[in-house]
């Protein structure tokens, strides 16, 4: 979902773009009009975070899921074991992809929680010469999130914050490397937005291919190859928004209202139900359960007359889940209750 | 460049896609209603190309470069040694990153004649057990382009067309793979298109990160990640565009007149110089050089005031260029031609 105020500016200006008479997809990514977007889009994103100076941010495709790949190949020596968390089907796929280039200790895990929970331990004491500690701050599917950031030391800590990245202030400094696939908060599909401490680039193994590359993409502005020119002029357009609306700290108050008014509802309706510890849900994926199991496809259908769609559990575990990101206005969790209302009085 | 007709398409799109009140790219790329998306565009790229079904097409994310990279580890043991064609700067890219994963013999080379031909050469006898040929079948920067399908007898035949592909008819049967970055003649940037023989895919070597491993995502019909739907989308326009406008031999024709009447001009102006090999000018990208050099940048300021752009050449080789695309109407090149003997009446 995207702001619809972002989706009519850029209905407004996909034939004719700042009076070029062309549209944006049409202007090479070496001109200085689109360099102009893209420094923008950075200096924007910059300044919504407050992302030290001696961070570089890149704007490259493959999704978080060639970054499970880019990492270990660009933060790690070959014989080094990598340190990740085991919270669901995301961090079990970042770990799988590192493990074709190093070993990997798995050093903490809610597995035995059927990842329903995160870790208890806060604190990491990590072997000296462990590159980095990875984990997912959202587990999309599994619908929990970390209610805190993990220390790791000195350790770089790594997190796959595709669904949480601009849904609240961070402290970027806490982190070694943050990534982000675009298509929750960011914008479309087909751009991932990495964060990265520049100390930490410049080693990287020689079977890394180019594209790949921070430090060689950091030294050409994301430009190594010819970057998703229109992803990155919507995610300008998002960050303007963004910023408009007052910045993380008001996005982040909204999400936190959003995600309470529903999960406050779910537990009170005597009907539905959340899966997942109550510390640790998910402000952006809000799984839930109905009393009878048997009227899921009658749920997702009368929801979807209703103009509710998209509710239907990850197909791995099943149940509804609500996606509620940046986009969705308050007043769409307000009609996802009052629907809820309704249908648990028909049929509960 | 994209054609006019596709672009206003996707204005009207832009906010509401087929009566479902959301944007294209605010849809779940496993929706039903994206997978029909994604299928018509394969079904159309098949029809226009007469793609034969032991074909695979696939639509993933990183340009022509991370494929330079995917192929050698999706097709190619390690020890086993690559065979290359080196015509230009792309070319040279290609063999670079292919030097990180395998041996490279470069079987043919223009570089003594700075890339202003083509090899002489059209068949290969190649050692046996040589994974592919590969060869660059259009160099954008100098302009070169294969004027036939290099012979490779048994060894299957690897082919850059980021340039030339949907730019008239090809014999697919003659490829053991074709890719293409889409934002010449597909669509925008962020999308690659990979169409691959299927018998050579399945023997990836095991450090090829998930997302460029050929046969996951034939397996997962390009979804083994988040594909760029809304390029995917966009692409699915032109392929539409392109059967409208009579298919690929009509869009050949029109190509091949283009060309010819820009290059006779050209030729004949006394004035403009083409500096590549008659029988290898490029249908899509025509360097030319003014008699008198220093006026280059007088040249490129005039033509922006008449609202001919993007005409500076590669800041690699200098002169100008014009890109040609399927986009560009015969117009278009009446319009610069008109430009051209303008100038030339004004400073030769």
């Amino acid at each position: 979902m995207l702001p619809v105020t972002v989706l009519e500016q850029a209905g407004r200006e996909l034939l004719d773009w700042q009076a070029s008479g062309m549209s944006v997809m049409e202007i090479s990514h070496r001109s200085a009009a689109f360099m102009s977007v893209a420094q923008t889009a950075e200096a924007d994103l910059r300044a919504l975070l407050a992302i030290p100076d001696r961070y570089k941010v890149l704007f490259l495709q493959g999704g978080a899921t060639l970054q499970f790949a880019a990492i270990p190949l660009n933060l790690a020596k070959a014989d080094a074991t990598l340190a990740y968390i085991n919270t669901g089907v995301w961090s079990q796929k970042a770990i799988a992809e590192a493990r074709r280039y190093n070993p990997v200790t798995v050093v903490a895990d809610s597995a035995a929680e059927k990842f329903m929970d995160v870790p208890a331990a806060r604190h990491f004491d990590l072997a000296e010469g462990t590159p980095y500690l990875h984990y997912t701050a959202n587990e999309t599917i599994g619908g929990t999130e970390f209610p805190y950031i993990p220390d790791s030391g000195d350790t770089p800590l790594v997190a796959d914050m595709s669904s949480t990245l601009l849904s609240r202030p961070l402290d970027v400094s806490r982190f070694g490397l943050i990534y982000a696939g675009a298509q929750k908060n960011i914008g479309p599909s087909g751009l991932t937005v990495v964060i990265v401490r520049e100390d930490l680039i410049g080693h990287s193994r020689p079977e890394l291919p180019a594209v790949m590359n921070y430090a060689l993409q950091a030294a050409e502005g994301s430009m190594a190859n010819t970057p998703p020119t229109y992803a990155w002029y919507l995610a300008g357009l998002v960050f303007k928004w963004l910023k408009a609306e007052g910045g993380l700290a008001v996005i982040g108050e909204r999400n936190r209202q959003k995600a309470q008014r529903l999960y406050d509802y779910i537990d009170g309706s005597g009907y539905y139900q959340s899966p997942v510890a109550s510390h640790c849900r998910s402000w952006m994926n809000v799984p839930f359960r109905l009393a009878d199991a048997t009227l899921e496809g009658c749920f997702t259908q009368e929801a979807a007359a209703a103009g509710l769609t998209n509710l239907e559990g990850h197909r791995s575990v099943g149940g509804m889940r609500a996606s509620i990101y940046n986009a969705m206005p308050l007043a769409g969790i307000d009609a996802l209750v009052d629907f809820m209302r309704g249908f648990a009085a028909r049929y509960g």
